[in-house]
């Protein structure tokens, strides 16, 4: 079942590792068939080089396993609270890309500070909040998906227009209308990381991109006037 | 029309991806005829893997496509402002490369710092302001080579011998007498601009390069007396 | 005589070298077969490029050549000192990688300050002391295994649970139940180094990663209610 | 003539590319052949793609061209000078490698922090001063070779256990007994130089390895007693 998606998947998990976001195991996509509302993910702690397309798990959203011979990914119940909460979200990735991680372990949210990060991130990507002792009892992952919701409610962000997240102490996510989106902004999420840490030890008092820039970036490439690329 | 020319392009395109400079669509390059007065640049949002040349674009100096299928890389007027302004120019590049564009995020000049800087700009790389809200609904592309032209006349700057700029809050575009120096401009800035960063964490006193050995290292590869390469 | 051994450990210092963690020949790795007492580690200062399985050296727990027409690592009898006193040890990797080796060099514990170092490393990864004038002329090697030693007992670490140490001034040495994990080990180190120098950059505030989350996601990972990967 | 040097030297220069130390044509290598008081140098500003030994130049200790069609190196009399004053050195390297410039452009020497550092450095590596307008005039490349040998001898350093200088807002040199060791000496200098760059960053405070430790790891490889790699 779902053979074209498990492709898209496993495709998208390979992705992560040639842009150099995955090291060893650590890191998962998934992407979700809303019609039959099941979603594909990537199995547990298998090795990236001989991973293949039936080695797909296929899992509802409630977290269990509907299809597939492997364990799926730990932090699938993460990925199955988003899907649950976010109708407009077709795909997630999740990575400890270094410079992504450095933020999320500084506890700090990225700022926007370039057109780079305003042509994917239409403001700031959030940090949230350290998960606690009863949250990670009742079940870590899918207390980490509702931090995440909590996040993004708290602050009144649209999730398509910041299609990422930072964890405190651990590392993004990140998500999109469809997989090979999610691992797009997973790419640009590093590279936004990496160039808002660095212009900020070189000017501490560098400032935020003006609203202005950040409107005509965003809006250039998305929405309906958007004139970005090719109709 | 001009396939020469729109080989030269996508090989500078090309080697854009291969230096490291750009990721995904995120940057251009072009080179104009000045015969006929039209400049062949990239199309918009196009895979590099499959880019060929007869997918490149011909412009004309208002920015109307003349030959080509696809759109023209979103920054075209940007391109045609510049090679309208200064017919000394043969190309122009554009990236976001990761270090040049942290030091347009810190809003600051690349100082000269070092000889590797010297061989090449003639001084330090300026940081051209943020546009106004009134440029932008103008035209932001266009507004955006003006502001390139303003700084350069402001400043007193020879184009060919300071042979690129950082837009606050952007990231850098170069130049030269053809695409290809253009683009080995954007490798050499992005080579100094993360250089100097280092240079003035590591020793936040370092001074600038001397004058007398900015004049050295720039005039033995440049001018009428250069000694450097083979004649 | 181990041949299977000295697959293992020609692999394990091929990867040490794939995995960027080691130029020229300053790195090795060496495993131990606990039934003989005897362990097989690279010879020193041979190219890793012509390296092949019957170039390993085996040697027993006093450091002595038992078989092999090459001189065996330098670092010899450190490996030695430890398989001696820790016999829960299976593998052991020695590397000058950059990030770590830049906190060894500033005498620093890695501190755990995410999730990253959480899944591996079971708490700080500490720096052991300088050597004494009496001990490098007592034996450098074997006395830098003995100040391993004192680092792990003074502390009370469970040497599994916390699988590496910096050197002061030197460089990082990790291990592991087989040699396989000791060279995995080498590369977690490796990119929490880098991850947590600049974590604690961009915000000199940043908190280690609390203790709840540390038993969390090192627990769901080892130990004996571990759900991660497969069974 | 000096057919197996020039080999010796193309490959040489291929090694710098190959390590990342070297941009374009931004480096060169030389050996030197003692008995008839030639050497082998790379012809200035040609492709590292399409070198081969035939295009390498052989000059005379006064810079003269003995054999080659093209023009040698521009850094050709810096080369020069230094061989005829240091008869222990057989080869020269000289780069602008990315971690080993910045401390040059900071005007700093590379202390010894490390083992790494004290494997192949006998002490810091010095940061030699700018040129005077009077030296530029008289001969810029000719009298860097002179300032080289002047930072030496007022420290006192021995050229071969300190086999390599910075030269501020400039970049490295290196030598060696023959150039293989020459090259091998830049790509430690890059490398210690980008780990003690760090290591002061993440620690203000960080001392310098102790001299007896500097003394134990550079004499088990260097000098009489040394026990490192095969005999």
């Amino acid at each position: 079942m779902l053979e074209e998606l498990k492709e898209e998947v496993v495709q998208a998990n390979l992705e992560l590792t040639k842009q150099g976001l995955v090291k060893y195991t650590w890191g998962n996509a998934s992407a979700i068939d809303r019609e039959s509302g099941l979603f594909v993910i990537k199995p547990s702690g298998v090795d990236y080089e001989t991973m293949k397309a039936s080695d797909m798990v296929v899992v509802d959203l409630k977290g269990n396993v509907v299809e597939g011979d492997l364990n799926p990914s730990s932090d699938t119940p993460t990925h199955a609270v988003l899907y649950e909460h976010y109708p407009e979200i077709g795909g997630i990735a999740h990575t400890h890309s270094t410079w992504a991680t450095i933020w999320a372990q500084a506890g700090l949210d990225v700022p926007a500070m370039g057109t780079t990060h305003a042509d994917t991130f239409y403001g700031p990507v959030p940090c949230a909040r350290f998960l606690t002792q009863e949250e990670i009892d009742r079940g870590y992952e899918a207390e980490t998906g509702k931090v995440i919701i909590e996040t993004f409610e708290e602050r009144g962000l649209d999730v398509l227009a910041v299609p990422g997240v930072l964890l405190h102490g651990h590392a993004p996510f990140t998500w999109g209308k469809d997989v090979k989106s999610a691992v797009m902004n997973s790419v640009v999420l590093e590279e936004i990381s990496k160039m808002n840490l660095f212009a900020r030890e070189l000017n501490h008092f560098a400032q935020e991109l003006p609203q202005r820039i950040l409107d005509k970036h965003y809006l250039r490439k998305h929405g309906e006037n958007a004139y970005y690329g090719q109709k």
